[in-house]
């Protein structure tokens, strides 16, 4: 059995070290994308994973591919044409300094597929899961039909759908991505969001607490957020991320599920971080991984927080992390201690 | 007085060495396009140059804007706005492989500028030369319809224009380049061109020579076809170039220049080739230079193809050559002895 | 309107990463120097900013210039002549190693540059600021005495004065640098200082305190000793810095103002260090910048302080952040939160 | 259908450029061995090809198969165990200077394994054609004896079999070689060789020749060589290769095939290297595509000649060229122009 | 009079920065190895120190040797001969991401050396201190005999003996360890070790503490182990580390000394990491400098804390610190202010 | 017996790959200076040899120590004292694009050394060659009074003298350089020059040949030369090198002996350049090699010869080659085959 996400693969060029953009005379290149990450992430967990998307057939298209199949990602539902790989610049901040990302990435080869290229009876034969972000509809319209389509055709086969609705400003207006996610929603199985994103797309917020998405996230709050998530959607199990952004250099890391009407919270770990980027691919991933396992609930959310405070050592999109890794974490062992 | 030149300028992302692009893992980040190309080479010769152009107001385009600051070029006019910078690709070639590039440059802040956006008047205030590449009217016919603005504008004011058609398959039908170009030619003083586009472009060929454009360039056909272009379009001057190309890693160079009814024919030069790309830009800064300072034909034709042959030892698009180091090879020493 | 900076800049060789001097085989190249960064920190804001200096004719010379213009420094009152670019190596220190600086600047060409080489009529015509430090009079008599003309035309002409006495003990003793210093001191109308310069330089201590410059700045001495320095000389405005430094990798970051007779605290910055050369001069560009704008002091020593803590975390002398960026932070957001 | 190659896959630490081992303070790391890099070349081809072996379980081993991954080789059958991937050195030679390999592959985790960790029902069901070199049989008796069933398993199946002998004076004598691959050699339908293998391992000799490997080789005594391997043998088909080493710099390349009781020889190609090592690999890899494809004798051995000139335009062991690339030279243009 | 150390020497192979083994195309080539480290940190605070092993004769062997010869380790004792260099590869840790090394140092030429190989009384002639670790016993039966061979030549000349325990689980069982230590300890004037060193291998614990070796060191504890471990193998002197692993990259780091019967403990230090590897070679050599110049008990224990507290602080093995530096902490500031 | 050479060791600071100055933004930072250059060759070669010369106490000067030590040679001789390191800035030619030498050596330790600071008596014990440039004499008066020194020192006590003039227009005009050596010449036994430098800096040139130093030199006219210079200067033996400069990529190199009355030619090598410099000191070594070896005159041109062609593939001004690989080629193997 496998797993498909959907979405779009990046080329991700980011100067070396802390120099900025207007500093850099040569670019690391790696790909990274919401979904893309996800399935490199499970691959690393020894899942069978597969991504779907369209790439160019030229070289620089291959190298999307090449990044996938390097770490065992399933690459055969990639469908290759259109005229471009999307591009996104990021600038790795530090200290009160932000990082900054510049996207580049209309007119790619997926934004500009169509509805019907993709055959999800085909793709989804031998699933039984499938992951998306509210990227991938923000893309374009056929992509959003895309996403219904697969949704519908996974409800029919008693496929789980996980969606994280990963807000992206630059794509899609508030209300649009609104409208948009929920019409998807009633096929999610799965949620995973964090309370600012709750509040901003669906109206959803605890009593009485601050500003969602300011400060330290309240323990509280997520829970009434996860629940009424839960309810309004019908989502068998809502997650929602825990990050206190205190600088670009040292995060708060937690994250807490609901699961059967209870609530369950991980430990929360103070992060240096190495990349940011990532961080809640990661957490879909360690999450979809446990909840695949069959883990109970709270060692659920407690592998997938400890795989997302990994990933914040990790260079580049790609968490590639092991499961002994992300379970010696969990287990308690955040002692960094040299590993001979 | 200063030249002014109007294309585009792009990222050009090159893997390290002769790494071919699916080795790659970072990319050299430098900027280029066959415009600016003339306008940084010029600016190394001293002279006052500016370079015209619509770049993104975000870190990427100001990184374009500074990497021609940096040399000297006036980038006064370059209009922020837009979505994107244009990219390039580019691996470089050895021996028998062959350098590739891949273009990504649709959708840039120039390719979807609008002609009004570009006022004539004020930017060639002061200007005594005016230089464009077919590259331009290619990209969108809103920058063809700018050129010919500019083009009017020069004619008007008694500024020389230099042309080097430059066709670009990519970007457009040789059908529509010709078209286009012809509706130009009329403005252009001096055209820089060869004779595989010469023919390709205008038809216009030497009797009983070869295929234009494949093998060893023959002086008797160029002088045939550079006359018959100066005739055609009432060019001041035709300069064709003179490239074989042996192996990615070693080819020979020369040029000739037609101008007051006679031939001048430069040496020829065998050049163990560091970067290929921006060659022919190299020729055109040269050749503008020499005949703004009123050089002798043959004077002026051996400067801009010792200048050439220089800039396929300087690695990316610019050619970053002083006048006394043009001098010093176009006088005869090519030895390559080191200079204490 | 513009700003005028005057000084040495210097080539800066840093060995990659933390690597010791020991250790290196190549060195990361890029340019500084005290009064060269406060003119790229102003351009940064967008600032017409010239700095005034004498680099020699070749290559390296060139470099240095072109680093300048790179990012909008006006470079054109840069003298050309002389031997030598001056060089200083510095090695970045981590946790309780500190960072190391070795200078090889004497007999640069702008150390053996004589005082009748600088036309200030010429240079500071346009100009509303002038800014200079310690340093510039420590190179030599001749640079002391251009200084002293520097600063008569200014006032002659009612431009700004600004100075940071930035004592460096391989250039000079204290001695000199007191009675050099106290020469300029009636020309200057904004003193940057800090309380261990002020007692070095100037005698001037607060009454009752521990030793100036070590250990957590106190506000209250700071307050008495920027109120002595602006009624010894006359200035208009004295900002201190105010630094502590816990380890080579973690400092707290602060400063105030004494303006109007009243003192002005800004916020305290818990800086995580990527590049610690540079901060006073990120704050002087700081300073200049929001008094030339006319903020109000509070606002003023906030801004400026912000700018000086987000240098922190830029690679290299010049401090390459926006006035945006350094308004978010003074506006309270320090979180680094990811800006896409 | 696919293709089999088994052998040993070792980290190729390689300094800079071409930097000696005694300059070196950085490796790059790739991967190659003379059957993987077969391998991967038939997958740029688009053919399906699969590499057998063994390599520990831990991050290195990893990193070794997901370089075969990236370049669409399956890697199912690579067993995990043992104990150390075998590294090699490799230091680029120029001009006069030679190229140097140290090897450090004793006690690798394929030179470990015994002969029946390889199922080769398994590994060869669906297979057409199974490729081997000398240094397999080299590391150790069990490999030899692996080999040996492998090779029955195919002459069992009809599946072809192709050898390059590979000698390697480090591994084994020449008599152990001789009498091991003498034993093989039967099972061998397609032999690739050279003139000097041929005499050192085989006694083979043309009558009258100068010192086989030594200088130019001429075409009369590679046919002769080539008839008399055939003979020996049983081979349907034998290869020379036909490479003259001018300087480490600058080769003749050329090959021949004797097919059908004929000589057939491609074209030579003078080549500027980029990397040598690996040529004869890329060229077994030429010779197994074109001989699958059912090109003609001369056909094939232009494009296995072809292939293996580009490849000496290449880093790294693997020959990433695809048929697209070998065609066009093949077919005559090695001009080197670049591919917009 | 010189110090003598004992033991293997690796090629060290790091990814750069912080990337992943998986992420790796290079590595940075280093050396070190538990005895070879504190020769190059000896030499670097002045003492005449030799390194004795043995290496290949080939180029990787002679870069190992420049690596010592290049910080000024006397390498003329160290034997040429033998197959390989051993391998070790690190991946830098972060965060909560635990560093990683991959061993790959059977069969080196220093593991398959023979106990006669080494003739102890010329080597030690000079000489007044030898050193050595449980690593060189642990490699080879052989070397464990050289070793006691070693001690027992340095008791005959009244040469000081010291010893870190260094267990490695790859090379042997803590039985066999603990059996070969304590046939070695009664030569052993000063031991170094840790909490968990002393309990795993000879059993002594401190009364009603929690395990050794897990959380933070106990001060009490710790006097009570070394005051056991100098009773049971008579040893003059006998340091514990005591460091406290936060995460990766920041740990507690103290030491103590037990003398005379009685303890001194150093003050401690919070260490934000560089480089992890070394600490404990950087504090032998802090307390074998101490020691030989007479430092008194707490003056010597706080030099060696701060030695090594810098060791975190640099990157590679070696920890190349200066006695000024190290005096510097060790007398108070941890400042990291930058050293002009 | 050992050999010892005497001069100035600088930084060498060199952009990457074939960047020109104003690209780099990063040095490759190496040492080199004619004398160190042939003593690191010497130790490479098994030699004894030490280098004279005095740097500065700082870590830039101990850098430049250490990397004579990582190559074996004996730096127990050089001064620590004094200011700066001298820098030398290089570009590497390509093509017809000619190498670059940026000189910044004034007010370097050594040279602004006294006379008497060198203890001959000291340094030459235990010696029996020493060699020198011209470019020591030229640092300071004070140098050429040492060289003095030293050379009679010398002549006391035997020891052969070998000097290559070396003039370096930056330093010293033809005439002080003419004068200074004509002193220093009686008392060298070997003097290696070449046609262009007896001609400028004593007026020796062959009857009827073209302008020396130009073009190919001619073989007569050599032999004239060095016989004149021989008998002039009454030395031992005369070697001139004879490089053909065809382009900054590609020489022809060859030399010749005088020796006993008769000239010796070795072979001509067409050299494929990666570092030209210091080719003219890898032939000095080879000499001193060669004659302190007793190889007959043919054998030790031939070695010298190749010695310095091999020089030309090696990076930096170190020419690290060993004897086997300079006899390899001097024996007549030139292809650089790989050596496994």
């Amino acid at each position: 059995m496998k797993v498909i996400t959907f979405g779009e693969l990046m080329l991700r060029l980011a100067p070396e070290g802390y120099l900025r953009f207007v500093q850099a005379d040569r670019f690391a290149a790696t790909f990274g994308g919401a979904e893309a990450n996800v399935a490199v992430s499970l691959a690393q967990f020894g899942v069978d994973a597969a991504f779907v998307s369209k790439l160019p057939p030229h070289e620089i298209g291959q190298l999307a591919v090449n990044s996938l199949r390097r770490y065992g990602v399933d690459t055969s539902y990639i469908l290759r044409g259109g005229a471009r790989v999307g591009v996104y610049y990021v600038e790795k901040g530090a200290s009160q300094r932000a990082s900054k990302v510049v996207y580049d990435r209309a007119g790619s080869s997926v934004a500009t597929a169509s509805r019907n290229e993709f055959d999800w009876q085909k793709i989804l034969a031998g699933a039984d899961w499938f992951h998306f972000t509210g990227i991938t509809p923000a893309l374009s319209d056929e992509l959003a039909a895309a996403c219904l389509d697969a949704c519908r055709a996974c409800r029919a086969a008693g496929i789980t759908v996980s969606c994280d609705p990963n807000y992206r400003k630059n794509l899609w207006s508030l209300e649009k991505a609104g409208s948009t996610l929920r019409e998807l929603m009633p096929y999610v199985d799965v949620l995973i969001a964090n309370e600012g994103q709750a509040a901003d797309l669906f109206g959803i917020r605890a009593t009485g607490s601050g500003t969602p998405g300011v400060g330290k996230p309240d323990p509280e709050s997520c829970a009434q957020v996860a629940a009424a998530l839960a309810q309004e959607f019908g989502c068998r199990q809502v997650a929602l991320t825990m990050r206190t952004s205190r600088t670009a250099s040292d995060n708060d890391w937690s994250a807490m599920l609901y699961s059967g009407g209870k609530s369950y919270f991980a430990r929360e770990y103070p992060v240096h971080i190495v990349d940011r980027v990532g961080g809640g691919d990661g957490f879909c991933a360690g999450l979809i991984y446990a909840l695949r396992e069959g883990f109970a609930a709270q060692e659920a959310i407690e592998f997938a927080t400890a795989a997302a405070c990994l990933k914040h050592a990790v260079e580049g999109d790609y968490n590639l992390v092991s499961v002994e890794e992300v379970r010696a974490l969990a287990g308690g062992d955040g002692s960094g201690r040299v590993q001979r």
